[in-house]
């Protein structure tokens, strides 16, 4: 055990699983039957609300698919390009190659445009590559790509997507819920994010915004019984129920999620809380000596990546844990070519949670006798 | 709304999500991140019991699979049979023709060896099969098809399997937990099962114990990423982690109801309160005039398919609703060639709340005017 009682939780600046409310958790106090009509009712509720969060365009529906974030990319990466499709990705982090290990597995033919991890794909290169290949049916980027924190501009993209009539796969799993997105101004066709991010909801499903014309097209495509989006979607649709039992908890605690989203003032007040966690967080991280991996103009609100600190004291598995018993979690890197970690912004965080850690973060670099150059 | 107070849930007499303890529940109040050392621990925890209450055998290890148990069937089918392996699987119900759907998804070569529904798989025609076709690699049963409450003998099914060298596959959703299973004497390869049956967790998961050396065989035969059984087993047994997002707070309510499972006396003490479940619900529906679809000598005490009425004032849609708005939630039937509805057993359930469901039921014929004969 660490040195903290367990009866408080740590913080969590992490890219999930977040920090929720307390009534959000205690929503899942609850055992309801899957065919029930209040649980039936429930995700209805959910489905309409999402639908409404992507900018409540009625040519969208949603689809919810049990597992974290990868189960739903999977399940549409799967399900909606056909034998003969062929995926381009466009790459500039983990997320990114993960969605073409997803094509890989399913033999679904791609061309990868990968850039480096702390630069925005360029859009003119998106544009020369659908000119240069016929053969693409299907372009798929991420919103905000984890790995590192920088946003993507999806809008732009979606814009060359539509007119080489390509069908557009966004993955906005940590963005969605914190940056409006109009899915159908940006052209999206698919976005896919999960219960445990901007809705600040518990982990345990994800869900796809589809454009349902796009979506009805796919019969026969799904490449897996479980992950089969048409089907799922045609449970929905149905008689209300998921075809395979549902998390019901897990559901509960999304509908008080999406109910406190809205009491909270919606994705631009949420935003506004995460972009003041950030920025409290950069401006108290630059002044002691820390910098940031992605530059100003490239950076989201959403998750921030540090460099290590050039110092021989610093390791960041003693930082890590001394945070960790202190009461905050911070979270490693996952870069390539750069050894950074990461401070989330997301989740049922607050500006007084973001100052007990940047505290706490100044008094470790003493602990451990790392100084640093002060900006 | 129903009319009853939202205050109190309705008793859940179903195959899933089932009733679970408060105390059950109420363990999902926290949020752990995922990489926390308490989290972590509790991942193994989990694992290590799993494997106990299969038996204990050092041979087999425990893996964890986020979604329903649809997907951890998916999994292991989509895991674990090589290119070009050919699949036995024993029908007698949904459950097995589910197996065949999945299989069908991945191409995989299958012989269907199919049963009526009030029929247990003849060991003998398995043994013909196996005999008659060396090409099968794999065998797979359902132990308690959810589809009657009829139990598969599945000790006597694995000797055969292992005498012709086959992997066996092994579907005990709504039986592990409340059946000993000794995995090592069954000769079992891979048992599936899932959070939210008899172990009485909440949905969001499901397990597969493995015989360790089996799994470790099946590199490069996965179909899928995300139910990769190999690669999250090798997740676990790494760093401890899952590979993506776990469902943290449905694994807190899963370790606290494995405590409870102890405390009751484990599955012996657990399989004792069901059967009592059963026993008295049995004795009084037959005391009423209903009948089971499944013969005294082959049905479980997990769920009971009772036939219709056969009375012009009985239907089913309305005997359901007023049962549900008394508080009680049973569940359709699912046969192919009888009209039956279903009783379940389990879940966090005692005699007095079946005690409850009888006297609704019988307050319930009477308001629909359904006299049946009594026994």
């Amino acid at each position: 055990m660490s040195t903290l009682s367990p009866w408080k939780d740590k913080a969590l600046f992490t890219p999930g699983p977040l920090t929720t409310s307390l009534t959000t958790k205690q929503a899942m106090l609850r055992d309801l039957g899957s065919r029930d009509t209040e649980f039936i009712n429930t995700v209805k509720d959910i489905r309409q609300r999402l639908v409404a969060l992507g900018g409540g365009s009625d040519e969208y529906t949603a689809v919810l698919v049990q597992g974290s974030g990868t189960f739903g990319i999977e399940a549409t990466l799967s399900s909606v390009i056909p034998p003969e499709g062929k995926l381009l990705v466009l790459v500039n982090g983990a997320y990114g190659e993960r969605m073409l290990k997803i094509a890989a597995v399913h033999r679904i033919s791609t061309l990868a445009l990968r850039f480096e991890e702390n630069t925005i794909p360029a859009p003119e290169m998106l544009e020369t590559a659908l000119d240069g290949d016929p053969a693409i049916t299907h372009v798929a980027v991420v919103h905000c790509e984890t790995t590192t924190g920088i946003i993507n501009p999806i809008e732009t993209y979606g814009e060359i997507v539509r007119r080489h009539h390509c069908t557009y796969i966004v993955d906005a799993m940590s963005s969605f819920g914190a940056y409006p997105i109009d899915l159908a101004a940006c052209g999206i066709d698919y976005l896919v994010s999960s219960a445990n991010k901007c809705i600040e909801g518990v982990p345990g499903f994800s869900f796809v915004l589809a454009r349902t014309a796009a979506l009805k097209a796919t019969r026969g495509y799904a490449r897996t019984l479980s992950l089969d989006l048409l089907a799922q979607w045609e449970g929905l649709e149905g008689d209300g129920q998921f075809r395979f039992t549902p998390p019901t908890h897990a559901l509960l605690a999304f509908q008080q999620a999406l109910r406190e989203l809205e009491w909270e003032g919606g994705v631009l007040s949420r935003g506004q809380r995460y972009w003041l966690n950030y920025d409290i967080t950069l401006t108290a991280m630059q002044k002691m000596g820390f910098r940031p991996y992605i530059e100003a103009s490239q950076r989201g609100y959403i998750i921030t990546s540090f460099y290590y600190p050039n110092h021989p004291n610093f390791s960041f598995q003693n930082f890590y844990e001394r945070l960790s018993a202190k009461g905050h979690v911070i979270y490693p890197g996952k870069l390539s070519h750069a050894d950074c970690f990461r401070i989330g912004h997301v989740g049922r965080l607050n500006s007084a949670d973001v100052r007990a850690l940047m505290t706490a973060i100044a008094e470790t670099l003493v602990e451990m006798g790392v100084e640093l150059e002060k900006v």
